[in-house]
């Protein structure tokens, strides 16, 4: 983007998550919890991902509508924040699909097949029927997601950097296609080292029609479940940012811990025990010290380590689950916040189409 | 569609047109003359296909809108009548998109590989990149289009026939996949021959979401071009509907004939004449029975029978370019056509995505 605009307005963050329903604390620390962080920084749009629910769900999508509700009060409930941030539904601003629509023209599908999350979900979702022209298209559509609010930044994990990365060549395409400034920026090259340095200062400089954005690699720890594996959904392993204080104790206290463990009296090895990776995540420096010498000497039961765990998980959700509750009385709160959401989103999107449209000599 | 609507109501059409630009002899023959037509006895919705002159050249467009221009003024030119169907302009209505987007998800790849055009036309034009996204999902585009505005009838050629049945099968497996009304019409079903029974009840008589449309083969003479090939605008043989009288003249004088008739003297085989071809469309029989006798006899001469068509081609133009000169000296009354159009478009795909939407649960 050009140096102008950066200096005159914070820079722009774009993030989704897809419509699973009621979150856990899994979805809450691989990307809620940074992103309430990241609210105060950036401009930020948060959008629910409901076409993509689709892609690897059509033939039994649930409902949809009620799974959106569900996510947006637990992104209310997690603290992101209306006034300083935009929330949204994908299918709620139609320049997504449309979008993705011009895109899908120029860009080849070698460049979807190649993707590496193509082949690994075909081989890890066998049960699933992902032959689909809307699988495949997925990576294109997150890339019109993302350019159509031209963000600045895409916090995302590293499983998703090479999403980033088709995002940021689509957007190359495109501008090379039909971006005028583009164009006259190389016409004045005199050599081929002339064209590759304007190319590089084309890209990085002049307000192109679709300015590529970073991928920014933000920490999620991978939480794990009750019973040590990652806690998700479809194992049935999680506590859910909702869980009631009796629930969070009575789950923890199932929860796997160092195998070679088995009598109070042998000591244990915290490095191997999935209590203590939520000891690292929920509860403070100290308290992590306290356990690993009480574990490791057999100082402390595992009862009473989880019950620490517990009191720290707690405190942690009780001002999520109070927000939550203000919310769960007034869903029309809910349902305005995506509506006004939309708008916002909408208005930006619909500029940047018309952009897109104007290039390309269709408006 | 329910036989009460069926009665209540003119059946529907739906077709469209890409933006080729100013239209010539054969476009007009082989699309809009019968539009013209069926206007009077459907209602029609008449679309310019705008997204899908991408799907082939999305590396040099042109300029799209100039040509929808262009296409819109001979629409009405040619006697579309704005009072009496719907024109309007395909990226004007955002639905066509996003029911696209909705259709690729549970679309098989396969079913978009087998369309006989895909390999046709990666054969035919092996100087264009075909090798992308949206040209793989032209067909599914083609679906959304139609099933949009749930038409009775798609009036197609010959060659647009498995286009049509793409369609039909794309709004089988959606009914099939999201609509309550079909699953409970086949649960009653108790044996395997009741249940095909009732699919093809439900299929015809139950008002699902997406109504399977009918191809309507339409009569559409592949007009012979000035060098006795396929008038095509590429092969630069073409009359175009708004060519000057004397072009026509001078033009037709230059059209190939009989190759076998050299000299005058000589008799003609108008069965193998591109001039004789073009008097079966625009003579009338008697002219057409005097060409043959005249030809066969050597009673007449080419530039004679040439000049008996070019008075009848100019007479088929005359009211045609009478209309057209009204709105060039008006073009703010073509934007205003296009405008209203596109507004009554979606009022009618708004309702249907909404249809959609509800069905799967997403609203
Ligand atoms: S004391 Fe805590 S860290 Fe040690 S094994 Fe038991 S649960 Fe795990
Ligand atoms: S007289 Fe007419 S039909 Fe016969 S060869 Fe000449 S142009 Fe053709």
């Amino acid at each position: 983007m050009a140096e102008t605009s950066v200096s005159n307005s914070r820079r722009r963050v774009l993030s989704g998550m897809r419509p699973t329903g009621k979150l856990h604390l899994g979805n809450y620390m691989g990307a809620l919890y940074n992103w309430v962080r990241l609210q105060d920084q950036y401009d930020c749009f948060f959008f629910i991902a409901d076409w993509h629910a689709l892609t690897t769900d059509y033939a039994n999508p649930g409902n949809v509508k009620e799974k959106c509700f569900e996510v947006a009060l637990d992104f209310l409930a997690g603290g992101l924040d209306p006034e300083k941030c935009v929330i949204f539904r994908q299918s709620h601003v139609p320049e997504h699909a449309s979008l993705h629509l011009l895109f899908s023209m120029f860009t080849p599908l070698g460049w979807l097949e190649r993707v590496p999350t193509y082949k690994d979900q075909q081989e890890q979702l066998r049960e699933k029927d992902l032959a689909t022209y809307g699988f495949l298209g997925y990576p294109l559509l997150q890339a019109a997601d993302i350019l159509l609010y031209k963000p600045d930044f895409v916090p995302v994990g590293q499983d998703q950097v090479a999403h980033v990365e088709l995002t940021r060549e689509v957007a190359r395409r495109f501008n090379q296609l039909y971006d005028s400034r583009w164009s006259e920026a190389i016409a004045q090259a005199e050599s081929d080292k002339e064209r590759i340095k304007a190319e590089v200062s084309a890209n990085s400089l002049i307000e192109l029609t679709f300015p590529e954005p970073q991928a920014l690699l933000t920490p999620s720890p991978k939480l794990p479940g009750l019973d040590g594996r990652k806690m998700s959904k479809s194992y049935g392993n999680t506590l859910m940012l909702n869980e009631s204080e009796a629930d969070i104790r009575a789950k923890l206290k199932t929860m796997v811990t160092d195998p070679a463990r088995v009598r109070r009296t042998d000591p244990g090895n915290p490095d191997v025990c999935p209590v203590f990776d939520l000891h690292k995540v929920f509860s403070p420096a100290e308290k992590q010290a306290e356990v690993r010498e009480g574990c490791t000497t057999a100082g402390i039961g595992c009862i009473q380590c989880k019950g620490w765990l517990a009191d720290n998980v707690v405190a942690e959700l009780a001002p999520i689950q109070e927000r939550r509750a203000k919310y769960e009385a007034n869903p029309h709160l809910v349902t305005e916040i995506l509506e006004a959401g939309a708008a916002r989103a909408h208005a930006k999107a619909a500029a940047s189409m018309k952009d897109a449209l104007v290039a390309l000599g269709m408006e």
